[in-house]
């Protein structure tokens, strides 16, 4: 069993926490909204893959009441990014290593270069998961992790699978980090993106668009191009393979039906968006590597725009 | 002089059919939301270009009253079209010429369609009016009309400009009113579509923006690639040159400062917007045509799904 942060312990965090607690793991709760509350009653999951109820999770307010554990699970918001650092710091030792369950490119670099000599984990969560009340949360759909290691070490992805072996999670490991986030960017510029531009909708209102799926569609080539070029920099052989990304993106949102993206909750709800991470990132990339991105650079401006206005 | 029936009495519409009579043409104005305040005292237009008060103009409350006249300037939105040809039919006798001075593409197609043998005009009208109180009219910057006539033929555009010799409105005329259409939705398709999308803001913030300038750009050249594909299926010898549009537009925007295009207007006032006119008419030319126009095409769905939400 394994000692476990769970840093950012909002919807995603105190889902994939509990799911690891009720596997065994020796699993601590960084929280702030919800301390009171877990404190009085504990944590209460309501899940579609069956519900989990801590009775008295281990929880802190503050890092240092957590020290040094095996693995950290951070699932701060990319908003969040800068604050990571101190929150993360008093939960690193020697050995141990971060997964970071966050949106976006470059996090895990960004984590690598914070606590050097750390192995560092991204994850892609796919899954559709609320906060209720505080101390509850709703896991309404979905829930498989992808796993990639910073480095791409097949011995470090086999020690990730190992720690989720008992958990209730469909997971699943990628060969390459990158290419595994540049993919996961193939769904959400598009669809976080045109949820939010066309006012808040939900995905099948974007699906339901000629001209939208067609936006869809060509988001997603511009993002296979300036993936390609990233990985081709970094030595990468992976490749997307940008008839088969949209093939199974559309073919997977459209049975998705009336999906709300992470980015259109916090857009409708009045929260700060992650554009950074999911818009402005790819965009410096593609700019970097001199390739052309019109679609996205449209919608990236967009975000910015709209994101803007609420800060 | 000249009877003047001006139809769709809005902001535009009082404005300029208030220069007309001025000038001291016979002016008619169908009024409805206004009637009463301007039976009541009259029309008032506070303008840059120099106030007007027409203590007893001419107004009725159905197009019967008004009768055939020489010229319907007919300053509807183009979300109104449809209504267009009852509106204006009891104004047109045999000696009547159209003038719309209306935004999108098709308009005057569709009045030409209507009434057989009567000569249509678009006027081009690049200002900002807006309507205060009932019965007033605040002409807020600029004022030029740029006026074509369906057909092109010069004489008639002769015509046109001597109903405007005396008027206090800058206008000239423009070889071909199909090439002016297109040259004006390369302004407004970027701007009214992106002040829209970016939540409802003004042009300076688009403008200030280095991916939106670059958007506002590529839509500027879709624009002209498929408005030259459709001057050369209508025959038309006019090219737009898409580095001087781009050019000059981008100019004079900057130019501009913190402008409110009337799509934005409409959307933060929670009216209908200008969408069929503006964008989905050359999204279907472009189509039909076979020209390539991505960033239309993300736009326009955008629109319709923002369009629709208030419907």
């Amino acid at each position: 069993m394994s000692s476990i942060a769970v840093i950012g312990a909002g919807a995603v965090g105190c889902y994939y926490g509990a799911r690891l607690a009720e596997a065994g793991h020796d699993v601590r709760f960084l929280l702030r909204r919800d301390y009171d509350a877990v404190a009085a009653h504990g944590l209460h999951v309501e899940s579609i893959d069956g519900d989990i109820h801590l009775e008295r999770p281990a929880i802190a307010r503050a890092s240092a009441e957590i020290g040094p554990v095996d693995w950290v699970l951070c699932a701060l918001k990319a908003t969040a990014l800068e604050a990571a650092r101190d929150l993360i710091a008093p939960c690193v030792g020697p050995d141990t290593r971060i997964l970071a369950l966050m949106n976006g490119l470059g996090v895990e670099e960004q984590f690598a270069a914070w606590f050097p000599g750390t192995p560092v984990f991204g994850g892609l969560a796919f899954t559709c998961i609320n906060r209720g009340d505080p101390g509850r949360i709703h896991h309404i759909d979905y829930g498989p992790v992808t796993i990639g290691h910073l480095g791409d070490d097949p011995a470090e992805l086999t020690r990730a699978l190992e720690l989720w072996a008992g958990a209730k999670v469909e997971t699943a490991t990628t060969p390459s980090l990158l290419a595994a986030r540049w993919q996961k960017l193939c769904w959400n510029v598009p669809f976080n993106g045109l949820t939010v531009t066309c006012g808040g909708v939900t995905t099948d209102i974007v699906m339901g668009d000629p001209e939208l799926r067609a936006s869809a569609e060509g988001l997603m080539r511009e993002l296979c191009a300036a993936g390609n070029a990233d990985l081709e920099t970094y030595g990468v052989a992976d490749r997307l393979d940008a008839d088969a990304v949209v093939d199974s993106m559309m073919t997977r949102t459209d049975a998705m039906a009336a999906y709300r993206p992470s980015t259109m909750i916090d857009f409708v709800e009045g929260r700060e968006m992650e554009i950074d991470a999911i818009f402005e990132a790819p965009l410096r990339r593609a700019a970097g590597l001199a390739i052309a991105t019109p679609l996205l650079a449209m919608i990236a401006g967009q975000m910015r725009i709209l994101g803007a206005a609420r800060n």
